[in-house]
């Protein structure tokens, strides 16, 4: 396999993850077929799919900057340089995430997937097939069968190594879950989401500041809102699916008005269209998806949310994804001949990463909802971003090394396990020097 | 529904803990329809699973005792007084489980599903339906549709409250997944079984000690034996799947008989049929599954291993499904009018229990299979051993809180942990103590 145009991939979904691993393929001369559901938003428009926006950041950047997209994509993102918390009376408070320009990025989710598909069509060796349902994946024969979406007819089968890139209820990874000794795990959050929306401004500004993650903690749930490239925002409920304060009385336009009356005062009079949004569109469920392993002898390998679907708190679901491609095609490259050692050493290096940020993204949600206004959150990260200022090497948050490094996650989060012990001995020792200080004061004056 | 004669059940699966819901239930008033894929084992000879004996401890007798089925039951298992280890050489060497008659009791897991099956089918308003295969599940409806098994013809379907109580792979939960919001996982062990035999003497005595439990532990594999009441015993291999050590190369007769002459001499005369049970029979694999919720509505509820499977290593599956049972009944006795509330309670005190015996079910394949034999594995026994002897109301090893009490599991687990916790500081006291006087002994030989 020293020519790799002698190895052919079928990789089933053209979403980020799919269409930005095709890209990276074909441009290293494999040959490529990507299969994918929807129709072409090429030529059909975007469909936007459940999640309207996203955040990229350093990793999304680094993979995107190696398939040299950088520059066209960032102009379709707004920077976001902290967050802004909204609080139920009292003034805005607001939250650095990082030094200088450090920023994430609020991303169309359409718009940034249009981009990676274009990259692929234009990918020499890569035949993008849209409006194809996935019928049934047989690793061992290593097809793909697919029909056409709208008809159910035109049968067809494509052969090769399969890249399952089909999302969080992939059915590439049905078919690994139909062998024996495949570990699967689907965790739901007891919230859901539902999507709303704030408009610009009737002159065409936008109606809170631009350039910050707006939140609304309220300890059991929450609101976000990030803006869009047209200074509209997409605005995100949080809300426990059962009991009090939760998506269960929200039956009527009255039982609604008052809730958002009463939490979100200061959101309301923006959201003129609030009461049709909430009845429109479908209360969303976020799950947490865990399985082993991501590939099979070297035929069919899990890429992006088909491997590791996570909540999305940390603002990592794109981004790890993409750092899941640059991964995979290092392997390759390293190991051309043996695709079954490339995939074990893809998925030894991935999985402990995607484990990571999967816990991170769960405690991150409590840290929003419910954190992120206390007074002793906001101490502490003040103390953070002093203690990064004094030792900018040996002293960085972790939600720094997430958003703003390339790390491998697991390692910002055991680097920050071993910062806040080093911290602890610190306060500890001075706390112990301290009264040790005062006790011998007092010694001395009875002296 | 103050009587309960209104309301009807459907149990699916007639296996050990299906079998006693079904005797508990009709003597209690309810009606109850059980739909068993198998044939009925009273006329048809009870067919062996894969799993050919299994350990009752004090929690699976207290059930039974309920079902005043204890003298008759009993007398079919073999009690196990405690742990004789055989090592590659060298002598045997004993643990005792317990003190005074505890013991844990090898049962053929076929003879108590029989013993079971009676009292359900002895029952009143029990209907048992045998050979008959659960095709689809409604949970809404509250309907279970089920075929002839053997020919798939002659459909029919049962109404009722459905109790699933079909195992590891169920298709009541399977119903429970269609939904939304249901947590799922499934955790394969990398270890793989076999069971082999050691048939009687000649004479019909044992070829082992007949009352303990046989453990070849040998670090990353090891080795079980059990006896039957015809003094043959039940031999069971857990060997990891892949790599050094494996099932893997173990592919010839040749391969095999190294292998077993290598690592378990002693037990290689003992099998005469060792190579022809070891190809004839499957490799099984070790699944732990857990899920939430376990009811939904009122309208459904799970049982047993279809809530819960857990690996055998602390021989406490059948038993805690039997405590299921037990809660199960005392819920809907405490609410016989809001089923809704009666599921929800026996969930909410079962699923914590659940998680715990899956936890320490896998922590003692570890400690069987590698620390067993170890020297300061023996120390801390005999150390808990005098614990235990010294305060017996404050110090009880987890395996008797586990094996020899009713303490609900988790609160076992938990006060295991606060006296390791306790004893390790006692140790710290004692050693402080220690270092102090010597010093002071140094110093005062110095003065």
């Amino acid at each position: 396999m020293a020519n790799p145009k002698q190895t052919r991939f079928v990789v089933v979904g053209a979403g980020l993850v799919g269409s930005m691993v095709a890209a990276f393929l074909g441009r290293h001369g494999y040959q490529v077929i990507v299969v994918e559901r929807r129709a072409d938003p090429r030529t059909a428009g975007m469909a936007g799919g459940r999640s309207i926006n996203l955040a990229i950041s350093a990793r999304g950047l680094n993979a995107l900057a190696k398939l040299k997209l950088d520059d066209d994509i960032l102009a379709l993102g707004v920077p976001l340089y902290g967050r802004m918390i909204h609080n139920v009376t009292g003034p805005l408070g607001y939250q650095r995430y990082g030094v200088g320009s450090q920023a994430i990025n609020s991303f169309s989710r359409g718009e940034l997937n249009l981009g990676l598909i274009r990259a692929a069509g234009d990918a020499p060796n890569v035949t993008m097939l849209f409006g194809r349902r996935c019928l049934e994946v047989d690793i061992d024969a290593g097809t793909v069968t697919h029909l056409d979406h709208a008809t159910g007819g035109d049968r067809q089968v494509s052969t090769g190594i399969i890249i399952g890139a089909d999302g969080a209820y992939s059915a590439v990874r049905a078919a690994f879950q139909r062998r024996e000794h495949q570990d699967y795990s689907q965790t739901f959050l007891e919230h859901g989401y539902k999507e709303l929306h704030i408009p610009a401004r009737p002159d065409g500004s936008s109606a809170l500041e631009r350039n910050a993650m707006h939140i609304w903690p309220r300890g059991r749930f929450m609101m976000m809102a990030m803006a869009n490239l047209d200074n509209s925002f997409t605005v995100t409920l949080y809300l426990a699916m059962r009991g009090a304060n939760s998506f269960e009385p929200l039956t009527t336009p009255a039982a609604v008005g008052t809730f958002f009356e009463q939490q979100f005062p200061d959101a309301v009079p923006l959201m003129p269209t609030l009461l049709d949004d909430f009845f429109a569109n479908p209360t969303g469920s976020m799950v947490t998806v865990r399985t082993f392993p991501w590939q099979i002898g070297g035929k069919a390998v899990l890429i992006g949310d088909a491997s590791h679907a996570i909540v999305p708190f940390y603002g990592q679901g794109a981004n790890a994804g993409f750092e899941d491609c640059l991964e995979l095609l290092a392997q390759l490259q390293a190991s051309p001949d043996d695709l079954n050692l490339a995939f074990e050493r893809y998925q030894a290096i991935r999985k402990p990463n995607a484990e990571a940020i999967a816990d991170l993204a769960i405690a991150n949600f409590h840290e929003m909802k419910d954190h992120v206004a206390s007074r002793s959150f906001l101490i502490k990260k003040k103390f953070e971003n002093l203690l990064h200022r004094l030792f900018p090497r040996a002293f960085i948050p972790l939600y720094s090394m997430i958003s703003f490094s390339l790390l491998p996650y697991a390692e910002a989060r055991d680097k920050a396990v071993r910062q806040n012990r080093a911290v602890r001995l610190v306060l500890g020792v001075a706390l112990g020097v301290a009264v040790v200080a005062v006790a011998g004061l007092t010694l001395s004056r009875k002296a």
